[in-house]
């Protein structure tokens, strides 16, 4: 069983349980390659819910309610005896209940096995029943576009497009939803929300971690799949968006999907102007000497995997034309921070004395979603005192602080969902397809000298961010990377977006 | 030596001596009837400043060089020899500095005694150096249109309207001004501040205190003049007024007044349907028994003065057409708060389920002027949990917690203000022109029944408010006044607006 099911699925079920999410009859069946008891089963799982839960402990009696309900198969998934063992479980489980189950089969594996677990799933006709069976798929889906159109054909031979719930734990977090109830419940925003109005967009996954544990996965990944193509693009269709018509699950896929098909298309020779990729080297965080990622476990010497990636996209519609998008995320950066900056132009007059307005910014709007979910404006006050002076500062929203009741942890929300057959906030193939293209194609990338380092545009970048990332730091995000001495540097040269 | 002098300008003179806000030469000279000795007037100052100043007691060292500048004079107003006097002191404090000197006369007297000490400048001649001298002149500002214009023509007799300065310390307010700020040095808002996005807008000044010991005043003042003709109207005009040009003084006045020309009349027979006053009878404020208007020392015990007040007025002009701005104030009101509140309208279409929406309310705007100075935007955020709530949530900015400096004294503001020729902050008389016709015409009032209580239309009122106060009690704010017992309702029949 692996890290995920241990880390993310163990506690989320667990609070599901804690918060009668769960119904009353319900099975969490494990299977895997691996030889091992039921018994042994409930007691990984238990270790993930006691180290993973923000609850600490579990409590006996809840567990012992759950653990009942856990059972483990051992079995080859290219053996079609595990398909078999597995629904006679289900049968059995049936029959225990007196009435149909819904089933929910969770690929918490690596992406290579995918395609053998859903050809087996289609052979013993596990999957028939359109409305109670689903799937739920972890990224990365494939790893190019080719293997992910695969990937897809498989999928699609087996299971409906309504079945098949492609995951990104990003959309299950609170601030991320909250974008849309920002956006749309709100007067306020939209009318401004516009080219007009906004003179760019921001979006930043920053870690201070490096690649952990999990080197042999990075290695294939790399920051563009890992992070760019799936949370960082998903962020951006929710910011761009039309207003949807109503809360259909559909029909908001459908207007993120418009975004998609509005990005425009990055020519070949032009990647270089708007991409830049970037591997963190040896150096320290917080006075703690860390190693290079080619020094971490798992990772090639000589690696050319991405640690850092920075793109900037434009929008080709009637509201976004002109506007940049500008996306970056990486690992050993100076802070940890997941934010939206929405900057706004400036005043179109400005009619306060220069003495007055020596230190004015221009607006903008930092949508928090790690560590801290939040919301700031930043505007222009005048100082206290008897002369006029402009300061820039901050009104502030904090989720924490103002409910006083935890977030959910996203597993919890995304497993709810799928359990009642809500889609909304998974990924759609039309979605995956174009996202992909921006993976696959980084695969093929150029060499160039260290130093000839690409810089992303930063002509329009303002001061600020209220988790001490500084946005007029752009190029300096880069430049760490590259200071801290990695040879293999990689510019992502055949970034673009394949025309459908 | 009056109340004024001791609680507000006693304190913010040394504030600014503190501060360095005063010349290296200045001589402050108190004048009045009363007999007395500079010592007792420097000790009624020290007094003053020990009393009311925020820092506490004053410090020996620089109230021994704020006293050694203070000297009284006593003598009758009307006396020719009271401003002999006055200008041997000035000219001694010209020849001992040895330059011309700046003359500001601070008339913090009875209005009934300003035309009398006017003209007694200006027979002495005292106001001659257009340049050097001001005047500044306290409300109210008369006690009815014909006074007001008779007391404008003495003022403009003697003095340029350029040296006149017509105080009203709500303008000195950190937050009022804070509202320019706000408006014209963020791109954010002007978009969305006016009709097309703007229900109505509420203004209210409410104090939990009754009369005090300013009854004798108050009842040739009331509620209508004491507050909502100058402080209410002031901030009314900075809410609704067009960008400015540039900061300067008359170009701000300007635009300020071009949005009282644009109020709209009312017609005599219309003033029941959109004003109410009333009187505040007995009760009890926080469990303590308060007595009504009637019983507070120097009210007559048939009074028909207003201690509350609520007009709706409306703007005639292509920015604000058919949006209400409601004025309120009164005495003796459940809480303490001086809001400017700004409710938007409703989204234009509510695209989340009616499950999801219940406790939608539109976004508002608070700017609170007192007890804290600060900014709140009222918005519509998700509430964590698996299931999708909107629940009305805010944004505050707190310029306390902000700014740890604190903010001065309006009146220490005003002060150098008026030292410095500054007239931003100030009524020029075409402000103050329209205004006391309000005030003007409040006189004549009409009796009506107890319980025929005209109400304001409250169609579009909303709730919230962040300081307690809760604008869906707005008819309830009328009826605690009433309920409190007193028998003697006014309406105020004829509050219409003189057509210039």
């Amino acid at each position: 069983m692996g890290d995920l099911t241990w880390r993310k699925l163990a506690p989320a079920l667990y609070n599901m349980l804690l918060d009668q999410q769960l119904p009353e009859r319900f099975a969490v069946i494990g299977l895997d390659l691996k030889a091992g008891s039921t018994d042994e089963f409930r007691q990984r799982l238990r270790d993930g819910a006691n180290s993973f839960c923000e609850c600490g402990e579990v409590e006996e009696k809840t567990w012992k309610k759950f653990t009942a309900n856990l059972s483990y198969i051992s079995g080859d998934f290219a053996d079609p005896a595990t398909y078999a063992a597995l629904n006679k479980q289900l049968k059995a489980n049936a029959e225990k209940w007196d009435c149909p189950a819904n089933h929910v089969f969770y690929l918490a594996t690596p992406s290579g096995i995918v395609e053998i677990i859903v050809k087996g799933i289609g052979t013993a006709r596990l999957a028939q029943d359109k409305q109670r069976v689903r799937i739920v798929v972890e990224k990365p889906f494939g790893h190019s576009l080719a293997s992910a159109v695969d990937l897809n054909a498989v999928l699609t031979a087996v299971f409906d497009e309504t079945q098949i719930y492609r995951i990104d734990h990003y959309l299950g977090k609170e601030t991320v939803q909250n974008i849309l109830a920002f956006r749309f419940a709100n007067a306020l925003f939209e009318p401004i929300w516009n080219r007009r109005y906004i003179d760019h967009v921001q979006i930043t996954v920053a870690e201070q971690v490096g690649v952990e544990h999990r080197g042999a996965y990075y290695e294939h990944a790399g920051a563009l799949r890992d992070m760019i193509q799936n949370h960082l693009v998903q962020i951006l269709t929710l910011i761009a968006m039309e207003p949807m018509v109503s809360f259909d699950a559909d029909e908001i896929r459908n207007k993120k999907v418009d975004v998609l098909k509005a990005i425009r298309p990055i020519a070949k020779e032009r990647v270089q102007d708007v991409a830049v990729r970037g591997q963190y080297g040896p150096g320290s965080v917080e006075d703690q000497k860390v190693p290079a990622y080619r020094s971490e476990p798992g990772v090639a010497p000589a690696s050319l995997a991405e640690t850092f990636a920075a793109i900037k996209l434009l929008v080709d519609n009637w509201r976004w034309q002109d506007v940049p998008f500008y996306l970056r995320t990486g690992k050993r950066l100076p802070t940890r921070a997941s934010q939206v900056t929405i900057q706004f132009r400036p005043v179109p007059h400005q009619s306060f004395p220069a003495t007055a307005a020596f230190a004015w910014q221009p607006n903008y709007l930092i949508i928090d979603i790690q560590p801290q979910e939040g919301i700031s404006l930043r505007f222009q006050a005048k100082q206290p005192g008897a002369s006029l002076h402009l300061t820039p500062t901050d009104m502030h929203f904090s989720y924490q602080e103002t409910f006083q009741s935890k977030s959910p942890e996203a597993y919890e929300t995304l497993l709810i969902d799928v359990m009642s057959g809500d889609a909304t906030l998974f990924m759609r193939a039309d979605q995956r397809g174009i996202l992909i293209s921006l993976n696959a194609n980084s695969e093929r990338v150029g060499k160039f000298h260290t130093g000839r380092l690409p810089q992303l545009p930063i002509r329009h970048m303002g001061t600020g961010g209220c988790c001490g990332l500084n946005y007029e730091r752009w190029p300096e995000l880069v430049a760490t990377a590259r200071l801290q001495g990695c040879s293999g540097w990689e510019s992502s040269s055949e970034l673009n977006r394949i025309n459908e």
